[in-house]
């Protein structure tokens, strides 16, 4: 294994996970191009080069992977059936097709599980809203999208009958509510000669209107028994997948000490910026050496940390300002990253905080009272 | 004090410091225009805009000046009128062109250290190596070009009178050596309010024919009683110029307990590289919190590190290429820069390797050892 520098990696998506994998990608002296269909994506001005188009578009894909020699995402709604080609005619694409195509699809991917015996909730697939009328069983549940839900979009809770309104007319699949103790993530990378490293559990907070991650809390405060569950299952679907790249893995604790695959995502993920400054390599990194067939980089905690997601506020749309920065920067061990995106909207992510520090609990304290300091305004 | 992130930040130098110092710009969403005379400078692919240009040329450093909310250097071998003129104008330049002026000149610069009470080598100026006849008391000593010498360059070490033909024909200053027992090196910041923010003490070990740096290794092995006095003369440094930015101020100690000033950089430094993964905050986003006004970051260590300079391998110029780097990729805790220079040659600062772990003294064996691994060769 030789490390060869003069590689140009093509990414399809230019937001935030492609910003700082580019930051990265920076230290191996790697040449980025990146796709992406808004023009001021958060990529366009660091990367080597940065093509302003469609990722779902079949031969868009496959001109702009022509031109590079490897492919990777920062987002799985791309055109797969293009990757397939570029991986048919010989180009590396990791994560690959295959994997992209079971993940992607949330019923494929719940299918998945069942099939590889992964403990996820109760579910059936659905036409249009209609169909959850005859899965009453299913309720109090979550209606999704099948594919392009993302960021809290494409997501409806459905308590009882009276709210299949809510529900979406297009392919879609109800999953029964679990009556969870905690939300918790698993990133696992795996490189080509099937090498896995796998980050330790971290616990979400969700902002409660926008089904978005609010708060990250590391280490998770679940049992030993729970985090070692939780991490064979990261690694068992990645496996299972035989993926190469990152895959996050969400998952549900309950209190009767099981551990549930909610979903999972075939790239690096909100539930690994913290690693940035608190692991000793971070997802992005990780990412980067995974697609590379490199050594895989040790994931070991240097300290607790707490991730801060920086979102829209609500009733603001238009050129994005930041209030309150400044607690942040006066507070030791807080990390500010903003993601260039010149429009904010509600609940947009717009950047995140990541503090460090010796005690996680005091770490906790001072990310709820700056949460209310800092605003994304328009 | 607010934070704004819609400031146009004009660099002069698109060397590795810009490069680092705009991977950690990105976190703050600045935008950074660079000036270098070389067409492919580490920072051409990832500023926001690059412009190859001579920064020792008066109407192009005005000019892009102009075109720019605020000015700073990674280099101090700059067209310092135009500074002059541009700060005469109303913008800002960090660090300011009178701090410059000093320290570009190494003559100046010991002159300010006799005048302020800082302990420094005893020296003389010359106009040409025939000079050095009559200074024979000085001898042992390091023959220095006033302006223009870096990376070991622009230096040449007189041991006799016999020597004196490896002299300089060129305004320059002899330097009687000093019987050091370490080298050292403090990194302090100061923001416009006058707030300053000291690193710890490191220690450099230099290679032997180059005279660069070819180890670091952080903390330092000298007494707390010299650490003191190193940062207490750090301090009153960068508050004697009235400068705002970073200040690395290169010291020696010696057996009885001295503390000595060589020379000082106003910039981001190579004795500073560490800090971006061993200290709180790192030396590139302190040198932006600086020159933005900014609440200056933690300093603090968070662990022991060690740096190696990745140095042009001798009798190999031409494309680069990176012999070893995947047995710094197997080390836990390794971190790999390379600074995207096309062309090596001998002795040419190509990259660093970072080591972070718990203990310096493994840390100082692994990095002997990876030193004799890594090539980079033509």
């Amino acid at each position: 294994m030789n490390f060869d520098p003069n590689v140009k990696i093509g990414v399809l998506g230019g937001g935030q996970l492609g910003r700082m994998m580019i930051q990265s990608a920076i230290d191996f002296n790697l040449e980025i191009k990146v796709m992406d269909p808004d023009p001021n994506a958060p990529c366009r001005s660091i990367a080597h080069e940065f093509v302003n188009g469609n990722i779902q578009d079949y031969d868009q894909v496959l001109d702009f992977g022509a031109s590079c020699d490897m492919i990777t995402i920062e987002m799985e709604n791309v055109n797969i059936k293009a990757l397939e080609e570029l991986e048919r005619q010989g180009k590396k694409v990791y994560p690959q097709p295959h994997a992209l195509k079971i993940i992607k699809d949330k019923g494929i991917q719940k299918q998945f599980y069942l099939e590889h015996d992964i403990p996820t909730s109760e579910f059936a697939l659905t036409g249009s809203k209609e169909d959850i009328k005859d899965l009453a069983h299913l309720l109090p549940g979550v209606h999704k999208l099948r594919t392009g839900g993302y960021d809290g979009r494409g997501v409806q809770i459905i308590r009882t009958g009276k709210e299949i309104s809510k529900g979406f007319d297009k392919p879609a699949l109800i999953e029964k509510f679990v009556n969870y103790d905690k939300e918790i993530s698993v990133i696992v990378g795996r490189n080509e000669r099937g090498e896995t490293a796998m980050y330790p559990v971290v616990e979400l907070e969700y902002h409660p209107e926008a089904n978005l991650v609010e708060f990250l809390f590391s280490p998770s405060s679940i049992d030993e028994g729970l985090r070692i569950k939780a991490r064979e299952l990261a690694k068992k679907i990645i496996s299972s997948l035989n993926m190469v790249g990152l895959l996050a893995v969400e998952m549900f604790t309950t209190k009767n000490g099981q551990v549930i695959v909610n979903e999972c995502a075939p790239r690096t993920h909100n539930s690994g910026h913290h690693t940035i400054e608190s692991n000793v390599t971070s997802q992005f990194e990780q990412h980067i050496r995974a697609i590379l067939n490199l050594p895989l980089g040790g994931t070991a905690a240097k300290s607790p940390s707490v991730m801060i997601n920086l979102l829209g506020e609500e009733g603001h749309s238009g050129l994005a300002q930041y209030k309150g920065l400044d607690k942040a920067l006066q507070i030791e061990g807080a990390h500010v990253h903003l993601y260039g995106k010149k429009l904010t909207k509600p609940f947009r992510k717009m950047g995140h905080v990541t503090l460090i520090g010796d005690h996680l609990g005091d770490l906790k304290a001072v990310a709820r009272s700056l949460k209310t300091s800092i605003k994304t305004k328009a």
